[in-house]
């Protein structure tokens, strides 16, 4: 299913950035070291690494040197984990697993689960801020105003906050794609951004990558309520069917499976489409492309 | 009490970071607007700005624009609030009361408390990132470096787990004091650096500043707990004595009210002589010094 460019991308890519988060968060002998063990328990070993691939990828295509692509790809999976975490506490979705491990706040409690969020995501400047990122001042400062709005309140945080107001709301196909543009295609947007900005692509240069990212996004989004629906709770490692329950309009609830499973791939032919004036070194990035709706979790 | 020339700054920075904050966020007209009132209920009109004038005062020394110092306290600020929105969350500290009006967890709920203090964080370094802050990308990239450091698990996050072992560790003065320099000091020590980064002072003459921070930090928080020790609840606008109902070690439990009280003064003294090379333009910061052991509040 998953074809072997692919395969061998997010094999190398898992195993740098928990290389990388092992070496960047060393455990300090006082009191302060539980906070950096929840750091780690989160961080490392878990998760597609969906984002840092997307960094590393676009980087590759240009040519920018492994290391700088896996510290941005640190920076951006640090904000992704910390969304998760608190996004899994009891007062949000109440979720007590993810990748198939109990959650933080299960693992360790509510109130380390709560800062270990926080440290991540001012860990995730503070490595973009390092001058081993990039020794050019103006990339690591555009890397951290790109990662910055996207995970904010007119990014994901934002479409966080639509999601919960989505339980009281009947939201259309109009919103709920706002909302998961938000939620989800922000910080997918800044991955590949970022790739293109530590290879010095100048903006305009820029909006096929972008428009390639809004795509898969969205087409993550749909295929993430397809497998929500129709998915298996142990192979996901993550409690399923929460949005009916919860009564919150998706995809798969506004287009019935069948229309929303053809508009995942749609978006897919249209996010490759993007790529067009690339050769074989967006092969990745097209692989990408295709696994995301093919995934079974 | 307060002398004039530091009543007039903190009526002055008061006043313009309320107005920033104002100008920066604007509601959207959409479910994600919720989380930007949220954000904007937390940070409009409260507290005492303590870090923003330290920004300012140093950046003032230095003959730098007032906006740019402004935007630099807006970015620490907003750290502080996030940090403050989620310490008082049920599963922290619990509070009900903050500068005198209900919690953001309790005006609000609990989901869009952790939210808003989530895209608070990122905003800060959103705000450092815009050009508007410095023209100069390496004065931008130093000034989020800083304050990323500061904030994060060898920072105020750091300092906050600590806080937590406190209710069940006993501590001797010196982890309490590692503690509170982790929790307080890392952001009022960024306060002052930030100040210079935007005026360019070299690292070699910043010490001077940094050695005046960490000694007011330690006696604002010596302060603090003899407030909480003593203080009425009314006046301070929060609930008090928490730290005696849990058990955690204080300066007042470990030193007595007295020897608490002159070590502050100390602090404060030894704080003062380090702005010795600075004239008059040190005046606001010496001012600033003598405030944290007078006040009442």
């Amino acid at each position: 299913m998953v074809n072997i460019l692919l395969a061998e991308g997010l094999k190398a890519i898992q195993s740098d950035i928990d290389a990388a988060f092992d070496a960047l968060l060393p455990v300090p002998q006082d009191a302060s070291g539980r906070l950096v063990e929840a750091m780690r328990y989160a961080t490392i070993g878990g998760g597609k690494r969906l984002r840092p691939l997307l960094v590393a990828a676009v980087a590759q295509m240009h040519g920018v040197d492994r290391a700088a692509a896996v510290r941005a790809g640190v920076a951006i999976e640090s904000v992704h984990v910390y969304s998760l975490i608190h996004d899994d506490l009891p007062c949000m979705d109440d979720d007590a697993l993810r990748h198939g491990k109990p959650t933080l706040h299960i693992a360790f409690d509510e109130a380390t689960a709560v800062l270990a969020g926080d440290a991540l995501q001012c860990f995730a400047f503070e490595v973009l801020g390092d001058p081993a990122t990039s020794g050019d001042p103006f990339v690591r400062i555009e890397l951290v105003t790109t990662l910055a709005v996207a995970s904010g309140h007119h990014g994901m945080a934002g479409g966080q906050m639509m999601d919960i107001a989505a339980e009281t709301a009947s939201f259309d196909l109009q919103t709920v794609t706002r909302l998961q543009q938000l939620k989800t295609g922000a910080l997918l947007g800044a991955a590949v951004e970022m790739g293109a900005i530590l290879a010095r692509v100048p903006v305009e240069g820029r909006r096929h990558l972008r428009a390639y990212a809004r795509d898969i996004g969205l087409a993550f989004q749909i295929v993430d309520d397809l497998l929500d629906h129709e998915g298996d709770e142990a192979a996901a490692g993550k409690a399923l069917r929460k949005d009916a329950e919860q009564g919150k309009e998706t995809f798969v609830s506004l287009l019935g499976p069948e229309r929303a499973r053809e508009q995942a791939r749609m978006l897919i032919d249209q996010a490759v489409s993007h790529l067009a004036s690339h050769g074989a070194e967006a092969d990745l990035l097209r692989a990408l492309a295709r696994f995301i709706v093919e995934r079974d979790r």
